[in-house]
């Protein structure tokens, strides 16, 4: 069974943001990658595209086609494509769910996939369940995310939307909601409540005036030449400090 | 004066390792780094390439040669040239100094050059200034790393050595050496001693096993469902944990 030039022509396209916009389809690749999002509970697979060999004990739950190497480099968004390819559906947006003791990250505009896919990744390591995103953040489906994700996409919540709406709503449950900025509070000595928030400023920018004036202001404490630290770099830093104490 | 096709040929060939470790020679591109490399107590620069009105306070130091900007797109190694690209020799490689109450960072075999920048970045904001690594480990100036490190490359001392022998010599000036494992202490809760180092795995094999049981095994407590950190992640998590004690 060979596939169609009209289905190669719409699975290349989804590795286009506009068409997974409008699909509502994302691609992920890779055995193990493949392998999350077969076991996910929160996302369904459409298909998946796979070579001859290849074996999943619920592949046969989902279409399932087999394609030749030719074909797979065809659809693949990598030089060197491994074994699988699926397309997945996006979830709809979840709301923010206050109702957490967990901590909960909030990223303002962060442009660099690969900071976004790490972030997850950290996050997801640390048992963090939820990441709420400012609407110009960087699109979780774009493929280096997903990728620097390493499979944490399909555990963790995010949603998307209005920052302000959401540090107001959680500072209506009793958050204590800080915010990641160069003269803050040392973050080494700060005694965070259990109900925290923490928002991450983008990388060229920091954090919007708007919501600088909401939040504790925060800081990890700097010792040596360099100007800043990587954002991604910071999250996992500050989320740590909180899991030491939770 | 415009550039001969030799000079142009010369200059394209420096961003092979190849060549740069032939001639002892790298380059760095952008006004920040350019200006990070011409501050530089540590490096010298040979020479920069310059659009007209690029203007540094050293410049005069050092051999200037004003391009146009077609001149500087094929001598330049990314895809927007940034106003100015410098020549700098390489410095010789120097001994791992034990005489120092500084958390020293030890790298076997790290592989990923963006991984490599971002450690130096972090260890430089926490006013580390010696890192260890392994023969094998990406070369440091390798363009990414240069590019991640966002200048720190020019303030931090890197050596390249057997890391059996520089972790024998730590231990023989009582430092306590770490390696960072998936099961070791719990790197919340460890003491620290001042004298510390910590030697970091490569991305997909960790710690070698002649490695491993050199030193005392450490972890940073896992909550979630990511099977691993990415390896600057933990490195940065590791390096705040000390300088929180010290």
């Amino acid at each position: 069974m060979s596939l169609s030039k009209n289905e190669i022509k719409f699975l290349k396209s989804l590795h286009l943001k506009k068409k997974r916009d409008l699909e509502k389809l994302f691609v992920v690749e890779g055995v193990k990658m493949v392998h999350e999002a077969l076991e996910s509970m929160h996302f369904d697979v459409q298909g998946i595209y796979h070579l001859e060999g290849y074996q999943h004990p619920k592949m046969s739950e989902v279409a399932s086609h087999q394609v030749s190497i030719t074909e797979l480099e065809r659809i693949s968004g990598l030089k060197s494509p491994n074994q699988v390819l699926a397309v997945i559906h996006q979830r709809k947006n979840t709301a923010l769910n206050t109702d957490t003791d967990k901590l909960i990250l909030l990223l303002d505009n962060l442009k660099d996939p690969g900071n976004l896919g790490t972030i997850i990744r950290t996050a997801d390591w640390f048992g963090i369940d939820q990441i709420v995103c400012s609407p110009e953040t960087v699109e979780m489906y774009n493929p280096k995310v997903v990728q620097a994700s390493m499979g944490a996409i399909f555990r963790i919540s995010l949603c998307y939307e209005d920052l302000v709406k959401s540090i107001r709503s959680l500072q209506d449950q009793s958050f204590k909601v800080y915010g990641a900025e160069m003269h803050g509070e040392n973050a080494f000595t700060t005694k965070f409540p259990v109900k925290s928030a923490i928002v991450m400023g983008s990388e060229s920018h920091g954090l919007s005036e708007e919501i600088s004036e909401l939040v504790s202001s925060i800081s990890i404490p700097r010792f040596g030449g360099s100007e800043s630290l990587n954002v991604a770099m910071a999250t996992g830093i500050l989320t740590a400090q909180y899991k030491m104490q939770h």
